[in-house]
């Protein structure tokens, strides 16, 4: 599998739809089974008001489209992050996945980043889990990552790989670490057994430096791959190998929790639950 | 606050609760507000058998008469593991949280790890969150760690810190890698912006060695504290600052959930509820 930390133009349309084209069918050329491109490849990030989102906006028909023609001759799938605009006109930070033969879901990011806020509407929908042929796919978009509740349910619904389209903003850290969101990646791979791959993106937008945090985490939760100087991660990987939760001779990440004990705690020796 | 990586001798009761009664004593008059010791700090860990276990396992009231005793005089709050006999003669893996004047609440581990399966019966109801004088303290055991269900529901329930007596057995890491349970911790912290502090144990027991990963995490998820020379991890926190859990203009971690969509995803176009 690869991600592809590309450097989206913002508002230039043609030019990323060419280069995410041009992305994926090099990819699906060189044989990778699963490609994941950043969020918003098509549009960039930055937008300087919602008409300007809206001006570039594709429906997910024309995504889906322009990708699975990409990939046509080819078995792999492509998670691609786009700027949506919807059947009721509203706009979506979504992404597809896409095969040769057409559209396997679209995903609309359901806890928008700060000024997304103004742009985007969130999704109404729960995250979606593709059966491929290359295995179970969950798929989150950026934010969405930080909630433990998403990458739960997508292991509990049968993921092997969560794919993540990410723009991530660049924050400083202290010295030696990994950027916080790849540190949040990691522990959603180990305490789920899961494979997860972030795609992040490059190029500064506005002024706007981005993390280039791309990085492809075993189900142990460490990072296994990250990008070259062609800006590319591969790697190889058995996504099957996901479906073994076990941790121990006797414990199973997913067998282990306590489903009766959650959403609760106790207060001064009360038991209340958690609203 | 602080976090003590004890050494523990499996089986030796009486010199085992003389080093934490040592230790509480001397951090309190240290001025230490929090004090948190190791998983099992009574007994040890590696038992040869559930009798071994038994043989060496105390009352809560007893933990708890022998803490206060060591607190007294002070307004220090410790949080304990230790080998906990219940009423009905059943044993527990199990943290006492206590003052000088008693005990505040007791815990008993509800995900257990391994072999303590073969020990410990696990706990029942779900984990605390006590008021104290530094603020509100939650408490997990090692394992239930990484749980983040547990650790989302401490935070929505209040908890500022969430103490976690720990044994982690060592395993191997990539080269530059933190310990993996402390990358868990952090995103711990950080999705939740609660602090963390984890207390590790040391010293080899039955040819089992520890990871020695005490470590204190500021709620933006960073190590802020590891233990010196003495064993001892160190941090001045204002735990107040975790009841802000603001992380952008328009973000707020606990706000931003969408308890509506957890526990579904969507399959091939239809949504399914997690059973």
């Amino acid at each position: 599998m690869s991600c592809h930390q590309l450097a989206p133009v913002v508002g230039d349309l043609g030019g990323n739809c060419e280069l995410i084209a041009e992305t994926l069918s090099s990819a699906a050329a060189g044989g990778s089974d699963v490609v994941v491109l950043p969020e918003l490849a098509t549009s960039g990030y930055v937008f300087a008001s919602q008409e300007e989102a809206a001006s570039v906006a594709l429906s997910a028909a024309e995504v889906i489209a322009q990708c699975a023609m990409a990939l046509s001759g080819s078995t792999t799938v492509a998670v691609v992050g786009f700027c949506e605009r919807g059947e009721d006109g509203l706009l979506h930070n979504s992404a597809a996945i896409v095969d040769a033969d057409g559209g396997l879901a679209v995903y609309r990011k359901t806890h928008l980043w700060d000024a997304e806020k103004l742009v985007f509407t969130p999704g109404s929908a729960p995250p979606p889990v593709v059966p491929t042929a290359a295995g179970k796919v969950g798929v989150l978009v950026c934010y969405d990552l930080e909630f433990p509740e998403l990458t739960r349910q997508l292991a509990l619904a049968g993921a092997e790989l969560i794919a993540v389209p990410t723009n991530w903003p660049l924050f400083d850290r202290p010295a030696g670490e990994r950027p916080a969101e790849t540190m949040i990646a990691m522990a959603a791979a180990r305490t789920n057994r899961v494979f997860v791959a972030c795609c992040d993106r490059t190029g500064v937008e506005r002024g706007q430096r981005w993390t280039e945090g791309t990085a492809i985490v075993d189900r142990d939760g460490w990072v296994v791959a990250i990008p070259g100087a062609d800006g590319t991660a591969v790697a190889e990987l058995d996504l099957g190998l996901a479906r073994d939760k076990a941790i121990s001779p006797r414990n199973d990440v997913l067998d282990d929790r306590r489903p009766e004990l959650y959403q609760a705690v106790v207060h001064g020796g009360e038991v209340s639950q958690i609203p």
